[in-house]
């Protein structure tokens, strides 16, 4: 049984593992002082070319977008998102829980656009509502599609023009960089955005999000409330020494594009065998869509989350891919597309 | 340059990266539903002789604090802590964070005891105030001391007679239980309390805290209030696999022993050299008395936090040992106080 | 210009003005120990024919809801409601404030239905969402259309096949009870929910609500919530006394009777005059439907809410009408309505 | 038996129901929007000699701590309050609730000085504490005393060097206004503090009080805040009306120095009995010292609090005039403690 479940399935990469143990009985700084730290956060102020972001290392993403969201806003203020976006359908109301109403307008593809922030201010207009005052995008989206520049420049002016933060999380962002249909650097990010994290969980940590502030007035204190909800590690080195060699040289771009490269070719292989997808996905989330039959056959070999209903008989099933993920393994899948596809012709023709 | 600051200067203890690597890319599910993680709790438990409690593995000790006492009171509920309690000193709000007043008693040698607990209870009587329904402590205490079974009987009781709830922050939980002076099993301490949990941190695990439910109505949803709160990661493995390796055998008690052996020594060490301390502490923490001029003597070579101002010359520096204490250094450190006294005896002399 | 704004434009029935009046220098105990609460609770009581619920006295509608909501809920617990409800529309996010998602369903005519409830609680089936808990709903709704007590009694059924709450915000439940198309008395209506509010702000107070907890597990300590809400008032005699003057004898009825009196009047008046309505309201709300222009017009001697857009040209008002409200403007406004239409006909016919 | 338990045993001034009859029937809009807010608002303004402030009329002295505080705070700052103050002891953790620490220096005669806050400063330096943001003060205290114009001025040097706010809580403000001891007017203590509350409902208002923000910063948005705390009043005339009324011309001051002038007659007479005290209090407060047998003997005919054991056989008892306090009443009170002191001097001589 293989799984196409996550990308989080197996541990870390092998580099980051072998640096544990190399500096393992080097005693150092706890609470974010170590060495570990420090090199990481200037490796990754180096790939944005800019020195004026602040970093924190967190441990996972429902714990970096609580902490920044809940740090950044007032107790009125709230935060618009896409009806699929992460904080609104699989947080367990972690924002909500901090005081913060989630406003959501209708995902298209995964996305929202600078219409809809305008349309959502225009009904919130007095003291009887929230305050929208954050927009909360993913990158990639929960459905495998991307921000272009254009899109996010968008974003960040009507932002502008209403006094309203852009933060996006970035679960699997090293993907969406890596992606064929991306036009963003992360230097370009972090200049649209006044927040955004760069996951390392889904990318070949064994834990570890990365929160960059860019937004001056967002930074003061900041540490106080890691420290506060839990999230200050005591042996920080843990995440310094990942994001040290995630990020020291092009690991972090690497393990990406081989995601990517999985994906694409399972992709490739899925519609040359005619399948067709829910969501166009240029990043390691596939969403292709089978019978019930046809889940049921697959599952017998790999796991893999059913998605969604799509119509009496058919579901999106969500295939992953990463870092780890093995070429044999989706050559193997793709044989049993073809098997199944094959058998259900045959059968049909009897 | 040594550092006795703390129990998490290093990394893990050898054994664990070991295991980290060996099953490094056996896929496995997250969230807590991965085999490593059943295992621990299964060893846990076993150390208990009891399998009808809840055991959860969490990250820090403040996550695990504020996770658990959030989840088990109502609004407007307290918690009655010593004034040396962690909770109250150094987590930076975090129960407040969540809504709950933490009322605290002078503390003796770091503890509470069941007499203080009635007195405020007598002083919250109606709406006005909160009202007091967890009592927390820390064993061993923030100043090393530890609690007898007889001292927690007292504390069940007046708990018990008041419809209240006792919990332990076992932060260096393992160092209370390889005490010389300790007269309770794991087994007995859960029977005790209603909730505490075994700290990972600082007894050789890169990150991790084994929260255990012992009373049955707190257990209902907790993975929920894991999940809102960040605390739920999606490789869970990285605990179960450090827990295992913990529990599996007896590692956990073997770490705390070379840690106690380790600050015995360096006790009777600085007994001999007629050091007095703060407090009698049969645990890994020692706060030994050093002049002004001394400590600044001694922190030419070594690192440690200098605790509390005892008198116009003199204050308690604070000394901790972990698993992974050198017993070269421990000596390296007694040699130190030994030259420096001489001198001083020396200078008196002249 | 008179105003059908609400039911709060003038001050309070002058019996309640006179009652404060007469007993104004007795002196009295605060924060609810006065006799006048006493009393008032005793004769709420007495309408439902019962003695064993909980009767507090509050001050407003949105704290009366985050109140009783968040005393109930525990921290990962989430209210389901109608996508028009009060808590969701119009309170500022004072329920996401106290830490819980409110998750919203479509409403029908301002409603939600058993079949909705179970839809939602078939997606949220793990850790990863909140968990729903508690059904949030108006009665009248929003938009003036009432539950009768077979949808009542199905949404009783599914929260306890689920072990939910039932929660009824009745900030005009007197026109409810008093609309002719009721077929629930407040007894009734006591049996089939976990808690409702008895509005009187809305129906001849100067303020106050008065909440009604009839699940025993729901009521310990509810005074220690409102005192830490802020909601206890020292001069508790203000809700008292208002209350009793309401329910002692029939006030309270006979004001949302002439209130429902002066709405039919008024709808029967406007349907005669051809004038089509948003929703089929049969309490003290009406939200008949005019073009662009017959609302200036209307607006130039009534005010009112616009209330929605309808097409290209129309929108629906908002016309509310009160135990204050006076027979002769209701027939003001509707000689207006005739003048402005038969204005318009007579336009069309040049 | 009469009571001088509190300030709040009767109803309203007679003007103020007086205000609430004649303007009963009159349409007003609701929210605040009101013409007596309005004037009200003016009124006492114009009473400071300043336009550049917000007034914000709320109904409750916890209400309205709990919403200043947890507007202007962020999640990580906390209070500096003296150990007698109202937030930390008698409103049932309500600003915990909210999120934030009380941090509490001991009370001498109520007051908390400069001194104190630096030292608390000194203690919360890093983020494993929180970080301490807003003064808590009342004035008149909780034991009766005022703070003067250099004690104010102290502790405003002292929040501006360490950018924190000052917040006087003024639940009895008039009375320490009316208080021959004051050197303070409204407007001074407008400028020297950031925000504080003019307490209504303990000197005449059936319920009320103006809060009053003073520092630029703090202004934003507060409305939001009043409204998702359930704060804002439909009925806003009720409170617009009460402080038009004793802010238009002088019945505020006039209400408060009755209340001090019967305080002062019970002192006075007190004194010529022997009788001493546990503060110095030239406001409404008053705490006798009497022995337990005199205590019991007073009950008989007066209600009040015993606030507390001076030593084995005497408690000091808290007496409270106000508006309303009978001069008769008093007399009767001295008249009764001569009685009971005599009979106890002619016990002594049998």
């Amino acid at each position: 049984m293989y799984s196409f479940k996550n990308d989080y399935s197996e541990g870390a990469h092998p580099n980051i593992l072998h640096a544990l143990l190399e500096t393992n009985l080097v005693q150092e700084e706890g609470y974010g002082y170590d060495r570990h730290t420090r090199d990481a956060i200037h490796y990754i102020k180096q790939k944005m070319n800019r020195d004026d972001v602040d970093v924190h290392l967190l441990s996972g993403g429902t714990q970096t977008n609580l902490l920044a969201i809940s740090a950044f806003l007032r107790p009125h203020e709230a935060v618009i998102a896409p009806s699929t976006g992460h904080i609104f359908v699989n947080e367990a109301g972690a924002i909500e829980s901090t005081g913060h109403k989630v406003i959501t307008v209708p995902a298209y593809q995964g996305k929202l656009n600078a219409g809809q922030v305008e349309a959502v201010l225009n009904l919130h207009s007095d003291e009887h509502t929230v305050k929208p005052k954050l927009v909360y995008i993913s990158n990639p989206t929960e459905v495998g599609t991307i921000y272009n520049k254009k899109e996010l420049m968008e974003l960040r002016k009507v932002c502008d023009d209403n006094r309203m933060l852009l933060y996006v999380d970035g679960a699997r962002l090293a993907s969406a960089l890596a992606s064929e249909a991306n036009d963003l650097s992360l230097g370009e990010l972090s200049s649209l955005v006044d927040c955004f994290y760069i996951g390392g969980t889904k990318n070949g940590a064994l834990l570890g999000e990365a929160l960059v502030i860019c937004n001056d007035a967002l930074k003061e204190d900041f540490r106080y409330l890691i420290k506060q909800k839990g999230a200050l590690l005591a042996k920080s080195r843990l995440l310094g020494i990942q994001f040290s060699e995630l990020f020291r040289e092009n690991l972090y771009m690497d393990l990406a594009q081989h995601a990517n490269k999985m994906a694409k070719m399972l992709k490739n292989g899925l519609v040359e065998r005619g399948v067709s997808f829910l969501a166009e996905s240029p990043t390691n989330q596939l969403f292709p869509i089978f019978s019930d039959e046809e889940i049921e056959e697959l599952q017998k070999d790999f796991s893999f989350y059913v998605w969604e209903r799509v119509d009496e008989n058919r579901s999106a099933i969500r295939l992953i891919t990463s870092w780890a993920t093995l070429e044999s393994e989706v050559l193997n899948f793709l044989a049993a597309v073809t098997r199944i596809c094959d058998s259900k012709t045959a059968a049909h023709h009897l």
